[in-house]
């Protein structure tokens, strides 16, 4: 570190105050200048030299004295510009963009390989949680097996309060959004996306392979009911939004849904907005990182880790952090959800009377499934019964089927969505 | 990479196998020469080369052709000997030994920086769970407040079973004997003594101070008793052996003995022989690294990562990973136990006649003790009552005047050993 690191900040918004707060103490960097949308409605940070600011960031990522960019825009439109054009321009970049790294990261890093400069994104995935850098480097020695997290603390808040309130979704929401943990529009939390993009991250790196995230397989937090997170109780489980990734022979199964979470693994008790990723792989065999997904502070810090490894390294001729370079060469094949295999969680409306469980059971077995559980539970006045299944470990396709000829007897009302249970 | 770099193990153990197993198959590195004690009591290893082993590890240490030495003997003998003339010889070492780093890891620190090479441990603490690099990369901006930690697999297996089954400590022990979780002399480990190296090494470096282990405070697990396990559940803890360090005022308060833990926190949920570490930092906020503590691959697993570490950046002018250095200046003031503040729980055997309560009240009151619950419990036919208090956060010297006075009153029987509660 014989001489001070120039840096670029596009963005103050959140993150990118947070970012600001922490560097600018840091005799180590030198934050040169700050790229804003408009001068005037900066948001206010004790101490903030004003002429720092430009509405120009063309300026910035052109500059020649700037060695480091951080990007903490969002979006894939100018953010995507500003970070070619520096990469290009032989900067290294450290970005917060888990949307940007998730659909174009592979052109992005190929470009950063062919200047010969890094593109580093600890903080867009679990936000302040180290998770990339222990991945390439911690757990270099192993090969990954299966990888499944909370990534997403806008929903992990609404189930928990789902759970331990026994409250409906829509009133969860209304909570969560009054108290700031979701925004206005949720979409891209409770149906998953923000998982998806993050999941498609961590897949790309722990299997070494191009990820098409638009392939997927997505389930939100919106259908859930408080019901089921009280049988699920009785089972031992929680229900948390699991975004997995495993290697399934040569293909990847990657995907994000609620699933039932064993009471015994840690993993059942990360609540409220924590975020917690479980990896599975040889030697290590099983570790978790868990903490702060987000907010201002907590990005930072991981923001900011990328900044200093860059900054201790800068001098170093030939290879700067190697380890960290993103370059997968073959494309994922990624397994439809129909063709994966999972337990199962069924809770099925079926009139009170002798036969129906050995009926579910019967037909069940002809494809070749096998129910662990089949629990009658509340029976109303009415004469209907809630029946609760946990299947053994079947493909999802033949349980499709299994249902789809279930729900042909007459004496089953309604077959509520299933819910796959996590294998831990 | 451009050329193989050339390994010597030092040790054929457990740990010194798993190392082997993995590294034999990694084009990057070839593994020169294995040194063990006798070569004719060496473990059996599928397609062990035996041309590789020497019970000399001087000839290894002193090969100028080996660049990286790994120490796995374990101790503060030999193993002090060798890593000091494999470092005096410019060869960087990776060690998986805690009580030597413990001990005399800050002089071995200053060899390796006067010959410019590293020395890496990231298997000393917490086994194959990634710890020493998150926290000195990717938590390079945070400045740390406090670290907490289960950081023994064996005294987490015996308090797991002593709750799950409401046994005796003596009973659980002898079980985890025989399940080779539990050594023949357990001391190292149930005494805290283990967890203390660990938490010497993760408080250096958190609060980069030199730290004289010696003077951690150390209480074991072997006086509890299942009966504490039941009414800290019933307050809503879990009791686990906590390896705490955290930065007061100018001095550190770091020291090792059971406590009581919210089950609100994940801390409390991690069972049998997992390990795991909580860190308070800013601007990060708390994270927590979980995963398997100790055995063959798992350790293998961080010994590996820290070679390929090296071995990545080897051939790397000026830096060779600076920030994984360990160069302390300063010796760290320690905080004497009876000057540290903290929650307490205590139990206590009284008569069941009225006015005891408002006795044990009144006399904590005096000394400025707030009794956050104060509950009787069960009484026997004798007429004997358990009262179990959960303090608030008090001086322990306060604390302990206040029980001195209390077991001065004749209706109080016996005051059993207090228990910390842990703040997280």
């Amino acid at each position: 570190m014989e001489q001070v690191v120039n840096i670029g900040l596009l963005g103050l918004g959140t993150v990118g105050g947070g970012v600001y707060k922490v560097l600018r103490n840091n005799p180590a960097v030198n934050i040169v200048k700050i790229a804003v949308k408009d001068k005037n409605e900066v948001q206010e940070i004790d101490g903030l030299d004003k002429n720092l600011l430009t509405e120009d960031a063309k300026v910035i990522v052109t500059n020649p004295d700037i060695d480091i960019i951080i990007e903490v825009i969002g979006g894939t439109g100018a953010a995507y510009e500003f970070i070619k054009m520096a990469l290009e321009r032989g900067k290294h970049v450290v970005t917060a963009n888990k949307e940007l790294i998730a659909k174009r990261g592979d052109e992005l890093f190929e470009i950063a390989k062919q200047n010969n400069v890094l593109l580093l994104f600890e903080a867009a995935v679990g936000g302040g949680i180290p998770i990339i850098m222990p991945m390439k480097m911690s757990l270099a020695a192993n090969k990954f097996e299966k990888i499944a997290g909370i990534l997403n603390g806008t929903t992990n808040y609404i189930l928990t309060k789902m759970d331990e309130d026994n409250a409906d979704y829509e009133v969860v929401l209304k909570e969560a959004q009054e108290l700031g943990y979701a925004e206005a529009d949720p979409t891209g939390d409770v149906l998953g996306y923000d998982a998806a993009y993050k999941i498609a991250i961590l897949a790309s790196i722990a299997f070494k392979k191009k990820i098409d995230q638009s392939q997927i397989y997505r389930e939100g937090i919106d259908t859930l009911s408080p019901i089921e997170f009280k049988y699920a109780e009785d089972f031992g489980y929680k229900i948390k939004l699991i975004a997995l990734a495993q290697s399934v022979g040569n293909k990847l199964d990657v995907r994000v849904h609620p699933m039932l979470v064993s009471k015994t693994h840690p993993l059942a008790h990360i609540n409220n907005v924590t975020n917690s990723v479980v990896m599975q792989a040889q030697p290590v065999n099983q570790v978790m990182f868990t903490g702060p997904g987000a907010g201002e502070m907590p990005t930072a810090s991981s923001v900011c880790a990328d900044v200093l490894s860059i900054v201790s390294e800068i001098h170093t001729t030939n290879f700067l952090l190697p380890e960290m370079r993103c370059n997968n060469t073959e494309k994922a094949d990624i397994l439809p959800i129909d063709e994966t295999e999972n337990k199962y969680f069924i809770r099925i409306d079926a009139t009170d009377t002798p036969g129906v469980i050995g009926s579910i059971g019967n037909i069940c077995s002809k494809f070749g499934i096998n129910l662990n559980y089949i629990i009658q539970k509340d029976v109303t006045k009415d004469g209907m019964a809630t029946i609760v299944i946990l299947t053994g470990m079947c493909k999802e396709k033949d349980l499709i089927t299994a249902l789809n000829e279930l729900s042909n007897l007459s004496s089953i009302n309604t077959i509520h969505k299933l819910i796959r249970v996590m294998e831990l």
